[in-house]
């Protein structure tokens, strides 16, 4: 019962499979929906075979089921939202994108609307309504009890994306002085407990958590022992008001399971859990990525319509820094017209540039994201880049130069191109860390703007040195 | 003790503070090392004040303690380390950032380094040694206990980034038959249960897992209920083979909190926990964001030759491309000799294509990590990017021709701008979900190469487009 070493020879290691070869997560392992099964599903959906649907569906997370949906078209989804009807369970509209689940909740009669969203907890239900429309708000929360309607109400109460919405209201909590007996009789005779929990938490008579300790240790220790001896170091209470993103960073660096969530006198008002702390740090990366490359908050599933809405704003900056570039190179018209490879030659020099700036403003980017980049530091950082950039530069434009004389057979244009490249590289460099942490200052998301800021500094800068040098030098 | 209600106005919201103001996760909160704290802790050093030193590190978690000696430079990390001497916890190494820390083990004395390791969990001490160089993984092997070491080797003679070295081998495992009072006893008398567990694990006569009861749950029933009664829905185990990412996935994806893992004949050999899937999960995130700009597996702490090491290879792999692209500018130098607005406008072409190609390779590459891009889907998500590619090429284009007219006054090079727009505008669309997909199914990360390979398809259609046009219109 205790470690396991039946099974295991160390001169073989633990059996002779491979490792799966497919690094790239799609190896299936069983958890993607494979297309047998969504054309088996479809086809029952075609088949108006409502019960072939649900035996298909029976064995699927509603997880699943709502990666399902998404995958279909809208054709498909709406007949088979209709025709699986009574079966459709409050978990799978938890699981869904909300671009589909608006529209999944418009084809739910009121009654499987009731059914589904009656059996969640509070907290799932404030996640499913807290961005509904507030008409299909209203008629979610019209399904609920009065006593759940209430409950959520209170939890919209909370500023958006704050820990007051991430929490469940339903703990355990226990005053301070008891000991594990009664703790433990306390939890045989309540009927409501949480559906998940793992901690029990001490309070005080003000309603204070002061420490908490784990069901293990509460199962392990004598029914006399006083709560108070057996409690978790490193204890934490979570403010209601805090951002959801900071409750997620907080769990993953102190590999927190569970908190209580505090209000402003430090009373228990609630308690999170390190799954929803880990659904908030998955969509928080998710939106660094898609805001490192300008895409808003697009996904999959979004029509063509919101799609574009997404993306032509970012593209429309970044013409304007597009024109920007423009301009630098139209200064430099007449030098182009006589030395044509200047324009041939000029993309090499902003690329390098782009490129050596988007690497360096992404470690930075994420650095300030998990708060490794600070003022102790971010001097330190500053001439890393630099002195990266620099090298870096170096390297090029020995190589630069060499293909530019093998091509064009001119030594004034290689060295140009070389020095040019220096300049550009180490541009990039400072660039690439110095416009994050500005605007980590200015209280603007690095991920957000930084990419724009970063390339136009490295275009003109680019554009500017090679061809400003071109015409000293050639003319 | 259920639901708290006791001091929130539906009214008013619970308290009037505001949120946090500052979205980047920069606010504070307590949780970050501030300057102030870095410096006093720095200051002991200085002073040689090893007692102040103590004291001013007491509070900190091993987490944070970790962040400051990456944080400090590596001259007040070895003056550091030496005076902390025999404070210096394990906890700190496993937190410690893989380039830091196999310079502060080389910085232990042998009785510190067996001190620190001797207090970990063996799958902690796994986590430590799986990447340090021979050596030093010798160094720590020794300094442990004999039973822990066997462990670790074994744990060690899995696949690197497999389950298996993820687990953690102690676990709580009773028959299948036994009953809630039958488990709680075996816990009571049982010496070693694992610091942090979440479910018992029912396994029939050959080891293999069968259920699992949430301790919840076993502590709410009466002590005759029998343990298969109790069992939670949705049970999994994980091959001690899959790869960690796949793991972490199912755990995000399922909302696992804890699950058994087994061997080719589906025993029971270890359990993971949802703060061990939450660790890889964000490193997983990490290796994707670096990927997608090229910059391997960078951080702020490596020196400046590693970081040239690491981006070097990126961007002279984007040199090649940028002379791709310059070579199909050359072909068309005549044309531009003689019309030198070419040359000043094309970068915009292929600069908005590079844009929007990233965009939705973005996208893609999100959506085949996260399993919602596959064949029942993908036809359809190519057309919409097509679509989108085509709108926003047709929105710019006119943008585009707009600003050629006012610019230089030519008709002709406003058209010819126009339709290079869309067409690369469409390619980028294309080429931003065809080349990920395409990567995947030769099993290449798309995160990886996508990017380079998406640039140059739009680099060199947006100009060969854009001036071969012009040179069909206006010589």
């Amino acid at each position: 019962m205790t470690e396991i070493e039946h099974d295991i020879d160390p001169e073989t290691g633990p059996g002779g499979t491979p490792a799966p070869e497919d690094e790239t997560g799609q190896d299936d392992q069983g958890y993607t929906l494979d297309r047998r099964k969504v054309s088996a599903i479809l086809y029952a959906v075609d088949a108006e075979d409502r019960e072939e649907l649900i035996a298909q569906m029976e064995p699927l997370h509603a997880a699943d089921i709502a990666d399902l949906l998404e995958q279909i078209n809208a054709y498909d989804r709406r007949r088979l939202v209709l025709l699986y009807d009574l079966e459709f369970d409050g978990e799978i509209l938890s699981e869904l994108n909300e671009s589909i689940r608006e529209e999944v909740i418009s084809l739910l009669t009121p009654g499987v609307l009731q059914d589904a969203v009656r059996e969640l907890d509070s907290d799932d239900v404030v996640d499913l309504v807290e961005y509904l429309e507030e008409e299909q708000q209203e008629a979610v929360l019209d399904a609920l009890e009065d006593s759940d309607r209430v409950a959520v109400e209170q939890a919209l109460s909370y500023p958006e994306e704050s820990a007051g919405r991430l929490m469940q209201r339903e703990v355990v909590a226990v005053p301070e002085f008891w000991t594990v007996g009664q703790a433990i009789d306390m939890m045989r005779e309540r009927e409501d407990l949480p559906e998940q929990f793992y901690h029990v938490i001490l309070i005080d008579p003000k309603m204070r958590p002061v420490a908490h300790v784990t069901l293990g240790k509460l199962m392990a220790s004598p029914r006399r022992t006083a709560l108070s001896e057996i409690t978790e170091p490193g204890f934490r209470t979570i403010p209601a008001q805090q951002d959801e993103g900071d409750v997620a960073y907080a769990f993953n660096q102190y590999h927190i399971i569970s908190a209580p969530v505090v209000d402003e006198d430090e009373r228990l008002v609630g308690v999170i859990t390190i799954d929803d702390a880990m659904i908030v740090l998955d969509e928080e990366h998710e939106e660094d990525i898609m805001r490192l490359a300008g895409v808003g908050e697009g996904n999959l599933n979004d029509r063509v319509s919101e799609t574009l809405k997404q993306r032509l704003p970012w593209l429309a900056v970044n013409l304007l820094t597009a024109v920007l570039a423009s301009l630098v190179i139209s200064v430099f018209d007449e030098t182009i017209a006589q030395f044509v490879a200047l324009a041939v030659l000029m993309p090499i020099v902003a690329s390098m540039g782009g490129n050596a700036g988007t690497q360096s403003l992404t470690v930075a980017v994420r650095a300030i994201a998990t708060k490794d980049l600070t003022g102790s530091n971010v001097w330190r950082v500053i001439r890393r880049e630099l002195a990266v950039g620099l090298l870096n530069g170096l390297a090029f434009a020995l190589t630069m130069a060499l293909l530019a004389i093998l091509w064009f057979g001119n030594l004034q244009i290689a060295l140009v191109l070389a020095v040019a490249m220096v300049i550009n590289l180490a541009v990039a460099g400072l660039a690439g860390i110095g416009v994050p942490v500005l605007l980590d200052k200015l209280k603007v998301d690095p991920a957000l703007a930084s990419g724009t800021f970063v390339t136009t500094v490295t275009d003109v800068v680019g554009f500017f040195a090679f061809l400003g040098l071109a015409g000293l030098v050639l003319l």
